[in-house]
């Protein structure tokens, strides 16, 4: 990336101010809902609309040449025919950056005038994303240029070919608890892809993993190139959609570019340190696990309040290629002293349910000391007809984690394990509702861990921002 | 099962008349819990407590030999110690069922008591759950005797062999909307186990589909014996835990049973149609898909109002085994004539986000009357940002299903997808937050289906009770 590309992204994903052209007070335009969602924003705001008027007070500017002060980045919501034209205006104004909403473009088979639509934006040095994007978000700066609902703010980034997926991937996560630091809805990818992204995105302070939503890739071999450099600095995770005939023949339709051979994409992903995920909620669940920002060992201590969940975590850990270590003779003893008479001291340890605070924080200090442990997975039923309370282990798992050792936690039980779930989560400690998708997270981890320690002493030619 | 071995069966899950022995007005203890529980229920409740009193104006019995009426049901939660003397009183006072909640016996190595209670039990001709269950409960009568909390009310009839796991399980049923009938915590399997179970539960009318939880069973081919019978009538789910070498040693150290070869019980769970589930997320999601209370053909119409989730759901069937069918040219026109001019025809069916209620009204009628298609899958992102509603898509697939085709849902969006997911279980349609467990569950179907259609001309030998 050359520093005036760079800079172009910058004003693009860091904005100081922001122009929405299209903006209304009619709310069923899209044009309000970007103006709804934009508000919250810290820096500047215009509003643009060719009739002019105003919203709530603020005037709405006739066109963006008729603002005085610099614009960053035109965030553009108006019907199809008047893009090009806008895009000039931007152009001439000297905007850098443009996030454009408008559909109608080569995904209704209206090809050339996208391609005009390029011509224009390159010839006055404008970058854009889209058309037929919903929109990008930045949490680091308050910043929700979507017409979608606030994701909660984290240090997940991410980009995702299709505007309803990721709108629907969003929305998943405010549900679920996890946090964005940037979201991206590239659309048609006229000009800026995933390359120039992941590129951008690998040197933010923000960001501690890269999520993407693929469909197909047009510049293959480059973005295997950029991808190999960026996973050094950021674990990217992906869920390329299209396996299949019909899927690849559906994603061909979708987005107008060859979903391609799937085996080709599997080996590349692979080479290039992208973990592949098969589903949605791999997709999150892995990118989540790397809110630690570490790698990891592979020798795992399972600590659980019940027998069945801790098997299950057993079970999947090892499909991952985890070790579920043996405990040494020491570690066995020291907790069996502080346990229950009935708990398991074997791995899984099952504290058994009357196991509370105390018994977590001193079984975590045992396991932390232990060398021979690279990792814990905690594996918690909430109580709710014990006297132990609900929250307790959360509590403790806080209290008692050292920072150091790998620690991934699963809380079950539904609706009473929200406010376990939550404080995890702020407290920056990976969470899951089932044992599975824990082990199966730690396992990413643990595969991301791997190719990492192959490839760290191979310089990466990306300079760091901070 | 003879027919006074049936007829016990029924007096524990259809009992008319319940003792809660150990019922205590203390709220820290179990005794407390199932007193709350209970007092939903619509048949008789009796407490006996050898300390007397009341709780809540509710006399209690200082044992059950005092009672006059005749008891169908004894709920048993008094310290272990004193169990098999009550026993022996239900026995003398002609009880025929018993829960025993009371822990402290096999699991803690007190493996000649658990002998010499069964023994009393066997005299006096008392059937046993546990003892160290959480307990039963049946929706179908509002009986809640275990001290966990109501699950909801459905047609999955759920047995678990750790009651902690089973309680971790109706909690997130409870959260994701998915009804029980049955729920069984089996606990250490003095007496009854999952053959008595199985078999009792194919014939209940309840009863759509069974979900095991198991990690070990002793009477290998007796059971698979049965559950061969059974699943002609019902179709059985089950996720066996100690897959894992650790976990394989945490399971027989668990329950005290050993968790056996993993290869064998695959082979024997396929020869006797038990689908096996990977995960906790699989065994509820299977299980649930049989709320349709049929089986089905393998020839799929994915419907969607967004591309990427429709690409995901195409990926996903195929994995399954299931053809994502090439629309008719006669079916592609129709529905050509009443979607959006944008919307894709092919299968998936990406209808765009405009279309609402009218376009899937249509669309649904369209390929119910396509006798090339068996099963529709209906991937809907629930929108926030268009003029349409968040429950226009669910409303039309209620009111436009023909009850023939089989139906799978998927609605997306986390927290705004709740009123559409409640809306398609309060009709008994399967509905999934992800378009991947969506096209996993209707794999599932078709599994079943399959083998049902091999094995339905063998007679079973299990009357119908209705």
């Amino acid at each position: 990336m050359t520093t005036s590309q760079s800079k172009s992204l910058s004003k693009l994903i860091y904005p100081f101010s922001v122009a929405i052209i299209g903006a209304s007070a009619n709310k069923k335009k899209i044009g309000y809902e970007i103006y709804k969602n934009i508000k919250k924003f810290k820096g500047h705001i215009y509003l643009v609309n060719s009739k002019g008027g105003n919203i709530g007070g603020n005037k709405i500017y006739s066109s963006i040449i008729s603002i005085k002060d610099e614009i960053d980045l035109a965030i553009i919501a108006i019907p199809a025919t008047y893009v090009i034209d806008v895009i000039e205006e931007c152009g001439k104004k000297g905007v850098k950056a443009a996030v454009i909403i408008t559909a109608g473009f080569s995904e209704t088979g209206n090809e050339s005038t996208e391609q005009e639509l390029l011509a224009v934006a390159k010839q006055y040095g404008v970058r854009i994303v889209g058309p037929n994007s919903v929109g990008i978000a930045n949490n680091d700066i308050t910043m929700n240029g979507t017409f979608i609902m606030d994701s909660k703010k984290g240090h997940i980034s991410f980009i995702s070919q299709s505007g309803a997926l990721g709108a629907a991937i969003v929305y998943k996560t405010i549900y679920e608890n996890i946090g964005f630091s940037k979201f991206i809805s590239l659309g048609n990818m006229v000009d800026i892809n995933f390359c120039d992204m992941v590129e951008y995105l690998a040197t933010d302070n923000d960001t501690k993993s890269i999520a993407l939503y693929i469909e197909g890739i047009k510049n293959g071999k480059r973005f295997i190139k950029i991808a190999k450099r960026c996973s050094l600095k950021k674990p990217i995770i992906a869920l390329k959609s299209g396996k299949s005939n019909s899927g690849s023949r559906a994603a061909a339709s979708h987005t107008g570019s060859m979903a391609g051979d799937d085996d080709i994409y599997e080996a590349a992903f692979r080479q290039a340190g992208i973990l592949r995920a098969d589903t949605i909620d791999d997709l999150i669940d892995w990118a989540n696990v790397f809110s630690l920002n570490k790698t990891t060992g592979n020798r795992v201590a399972i600590l659980t309040n019940a027998g069945g969940p801790g098997i299950l975590a057993a079970d999947e850990c090892e499909k991952q290629g985890l070790i579920v270590a043996k405990l040494s003779k020491e570690t066995s003893e020291k907790l069996k002293k502080i346990l229950p008479p009935y708990a398991s001291t074997n791995n899984p340890i099952d504290t058994i349910a009357q196991a509370g605070y105390e018994e977590y924080i001193k079984s975590l200090k045992i396991l932390q000391e232990d060398t021979m442990i690279d990792a814990i997975l905690a594996v918690v039923v909430v109580p709710n007809f014990t006297n132990i309370g609900m929250t307790v282990h959360a509590r403790a798992l806080v209290d008692g984690w050292d920072k150091e050792k790998t620690l991934i936690t699963c809380f079950m039980s539904g609706e009473i394990a929200t406010a376990s779930m939550r404080y995890m989560a702020a407290n920056d400690i990976p969470c899951y509702p089932s044992p599975e998708r824990a082990a199966k997270a730690l396992g990413a981890l643990w595969s991301y861990s791997r190719w990492y320690n192959e490839h760290k002493n191979k310089d990466t030619d990306i300079p760091n921002r901070n």
